[in-house]
């Protein structure tokens, strides 16, 4: 993660965690926050066994316990619009590591794809006075995010650029679309299928403008064809598979990208079983690399969406603006570049496309 | 899920949630909260509409508003070891839409393999006053459980199968490992290797015994080698694969069962990377249908966990010690059976064999 880019106030060395401090004096985290607020109630032993480690890890407070010293719990909440993209699993392991630097739970809820209750998720953690908010979306929330604000909960915005100024971290997704489609192009395709639906997605305009960038730029050497999905759904995918396996095959692209991995596992699913060969007849990608997309017939080229410093990055944000006097808060937004992640349905299988996994 | 196991108060029809109120009367949910606990303060019209949704779906608060009228939260807390493993994913989404339809708001935690964080969130759940706590641990936290009791938190246990009498929901974790064995030796495999690590923890013991019980079936037809991982990340995996691809050929089993998908995918990516054909010379899988394995050079047989049953089935447990009196309650134990998932690393590369995913 080396390579991330880091603004001053998002991100730092890694600090003690109230964790390590009760690891190693060998008391609950309970214990080590009476230390330091209530240090008449802990006995002797305990207290001194707290502050040795205090000392030896050289943990502190700092200005945050100053900040959240009016009346709003250590919790910060985390409110993602769905959890099925493992996007937003990596975002909450992100998020919580860094929360748990600067003393801070983080607290999660999700919304099963649902703005209505995304909305009443962000009230139910403000009726809880958690310290800060942050809220991963889908299309504008800009209403939830200023009613929060008014009741003293800072929100910071991720992977979603939102009307409403606030602090945000985003992937760059016209990138997204741009890697994708240029990789396609590299490998020497030049009949290209771009399999699109929810146009009205923000990532999804992002995306699509990337891929036209990456076919401009063939000056003519490379065609392009959309196909419209009716949704996200594996369902609408296998519907445009048998589309692509309906024509004569000298009519089909040699190449299918699909604006999600779950699209595009669907498609790889309807053309393996009608016999056409992935990569060597139609390589097909996705570009969200989204683990609920990993059941295929095929390992899936896909491009990654660094979640994980989308929610470290996030925290940092949030902790910046509870610490920072509001009359000198202003409003930073980090992007964060996309990577490919190459995988045999558009390299052929090779040892060289076997993801090694999580270590 | 037709063939779950249902209890009396453990599962039921499907209710309208405040959502649906909300939904249908085009007010936020926190506008029907306020026309069930506090008219005075909605509107004439807005309060029509809410009343006219209640009634129109059926919509009723019954025993469970009058049980948390005690201080407690409309929140539910599941707190679990991991959310990397997509089983814990499932749980979350299962337990969320059970508890929508009783009024309850779901917030989860997760404590990234770290068993004093696990104890370090419950604790700060039960500082937010929830109404209950969901517990999803890898090994006994009994002493968790009983804290959380005392403070007037019900507790339900998933997954895990602990020393304090508790309501529980867990997976046939024996079966688990049966089914497993059992598929490999109905393909016709007769030399097994089972490669096993952390059998301190009661999931592996319990695989191990199933497996055990389907090889000492074939009365001496099937042999069994055991080959222990120092854990179960993927470099231990990736360790026994080098051992395997060491032997002579003649010397290898001729079926791999990893006790956990992660294990079995880094074991796929060092055979196929060493030019060992998965699986006609080897056939391989795990059995806990994790997400997180999704990565390898060849799409991977498991077995499924079931998990949003399993989310569910602790949510209708949980309200039903909610609303019974304590001096009647009697805990619970719902046992999930899993079910084989047959894809290409043990079945050979066919149109059958792909996953159509999520639908």
């Amino acid at each position: 993660m080396s390579d991330s880019p880091r603004r001053p106030g998002a991100d730092g060395p890694i600090r003690p965690s109230i964790l390590d401090v009760a690891k190693r004096a060998g008391v609950s985290t309970g214990t080590v926050s009476n230390v330091l607020n209530r240090p008449a109630i802990v006995s002797q032993e305990k207290r001194e066994r707290v502050l040795e480690a205090i000392e030896a890890l050289g943990f502190s407070r700092n200005k945050l316990a100053s900040a959240l010293a009016h009346g709003r719990s250590k919790t910060i909440g985390l409110v993602t619009i769905d959890l099925s993209n493992s996007l937003f699993v990596d975002i909450a392991r992100g998020a919580q590591r860094r929360a748990l630097e600067h003393g801070l739970y983080l607290q999660l809820a999700f919304a099963d794809d649902d703005p209505t209750l995304l909305d009443a998720h962000m009230s139910a953690l403000n009726d809880e006075r958690v310290a800060g908010l942050l809220v991963a979306p889908m299309a504008d929330h800009g209403e939830g995010i200023e009613r929060s604000r008014r009741l003293g909960c800072p929100v910071v915005e991720l992977n979603y650029d939102g009307e409403v100024p606030s602090c945000r971290v985003l992937v760059d997704n016209e990138a997204v679309g741009y890697l994708a489609a240029r990789h396609l192009i590299d490998l020497g395709r030049t009949h290209l299928a771009f399999v699109i639906a929810r146009v009205d997605y923000q990532p999804v305009v992002l995306r699509r403008a990337g891929v036209l960038r990456a076919v401009a730029e063939s000056d003519g050497a490379v065609t392009l064809t959309e196909l419209f999905a009716e949704g996200l759904k594996p369902r609408e995918g296998a519907r445009i598979g048998q589309d692509l396996v309906a024509l004569p095959a000298g009519q089909r692209p040699d190449a299918v990208l699909a604006v999600t991995d779950v699209l595009a596992m669907a498609i790889v699913n309807q053309l393996a079983s009608s016999g056409i060969r992935i990569p060597d007849d139609i390589a097909v990608m996705g570009c969200d690399h989204n683990s609920a997309a990993w059941g295929g017939a095929v390992p899936l080229t896909s491009v990654e969406m660094r979640g994980e410093e989308i929610g470290a990055a996030g925290v940092g944000l949030l902790v910046a603006e509870l610490t920072e006097p509001a009359d000198t808060h202003s409003h930073t937004t980090i992007i964060l570049e996309p990577r490919l992640r190459i995988r045999e349905s558009t390299a052929g299988r090779s040892p060289a496309n076997a993801d090694q996994g999580q270590s």
